[in-house]
């Protein structure tokens, strides 16, 4: 599988363009910074898919993020952060990230968010609507023979 | 003269995504970020119009930014940075950059660079080649019935 | 005047360490940072003198900011703001500050925030309790023979 | 084992300034900005204990970092990060890493560094002598009624 064909994995894609000061003295960007792409990728899904479907008092939770760096990238140009979802579970919901620069793959990453209760500070089940919502966003299934 | 008028006066633009993390605690982007805007357009305006024209061993530093906040500006979306030559001085160029999102000016900006010998860390004047090309790079003067 | 000298014009002072991720390309301080060390400067000050004596309803908007660069930083280590009242306007105060590395100034900035009320955004006169409060955190006049 | 007891499981301490900018629109800290603290800790464990042992053209380059979010932090203070070697493979580092404010841990951190050749940017074998520095700055060993 190339890594164009790797991108079509992704159903929801947001632009990012790098900064000047998204760069460390290594000369390229900052490791920091794909933590933003990410964050970039998540929200705007999250405000796309699941925000329309919470209910008032419920909020999304960031309880984990992880990175894979890739590649490195280099300033000035625009990213895609591609995401989709990973694993639903009762209460949690982990989201898949590729950080692309044209087409080639400078980073995995993966979320994991928690649906909870704002007054309580406490986990609540997805709803079937939130479910199913988020069903039909899944990252493609590899192909056997990646 | 109205905003979109104003708008026509930069030569150059640099678009930027906004990000979640440039918002603070009061909902709206935070004043830091603006900073960091402002530096999106001088060096996209630097790379394009400068950079080829220094000399070996040559650098512009920057000595001084001003920024004049006008409208709060609101995750998510896309804002553009325009940019132009205000004044010329012996040793240093000072831009002019407005950022506006969606035909509105939220916020004005000033930076002052100079032109530095690296190694003597020393202010040069500018070429004759460099005034020229900035020359051509100017904000548009204002209509006298503005 | 030395500059130990000039550090005691300040009379509030802010510790900010140094981040990896300030640095850019250059292997020094990013331009950028010094807006957030000058905003940590501004928000201890003002949640120290200012905030306590607002009316409900009222805010305080930053409305320009400037920055002059004296001196690179380099990572890592600790910077110290220093914070006073330059200038008391009929609705906004002008603050100056001071970024310090080990007594050596690396940059000098200055604030214009402007007191406003959130619902209508309009500004409003300075109350003589912030009048007075303000005027008792003033930069020291400057050294005739500095 | 309590939160204070756990916080002795770290030979290595950072601390870190939280900044104003640091904050989102939901009035506690952003994610983001704990990439920044786990970096902290990482580059400030690394100048101490790593890059004084690399061969000239080696570097040490970050090829995973997860962070697991435990409490929101509150601007303004000062939070600490500790660090310790969790795993040394054969050519990779695995940090652990703990953000603490005032005793109370906000999130654990987990950093993957691989030593690398510069030119080549091939993995290369941790020497002896690093395993054996690395090794003296585990951290400490979970107690088994944890």
């Amino acid at each position: 599988m190339t890594e164009p064909d790797f991108r079509t994995r992704y159903p929801h894609w947001t632009p990012v363009t790098l900064r000047f000061s998204d760069q460390d003295a290594t000369g390229h960007v900052n490791n920091v910074a794909y933590a933003a792409y990410v964050e970039a990728g998540r929200v705007a899904f999250g405000w796309e898919h699941t925000r329309p479907l919470l209910v008032e008092g419920q909020d999304l939770f960031v309880a984990n993020i992880s990175i894979s760096y890739r590649r490195e990238l280099r300033y000035p140009g625009t990213i895609e952060v591609g995401t989709g979802v990973l694993k639903l579970g009762r209460t949690s919901i982990t989201l898949g990230h590729g950080i692309f620069r044209d087409d080639l793959l400078a980073a995995t990453a993966e979320s994991v968010v928690v649906l909870v209760d704002r007054a309580s500070a406490k986990s609540q089940p997805l709803s079937d609507g939130l479910r199913a919502a988020l069903g039909a966003e899944r990252l493609a299934v590899r192909a056997t023979s990646a």
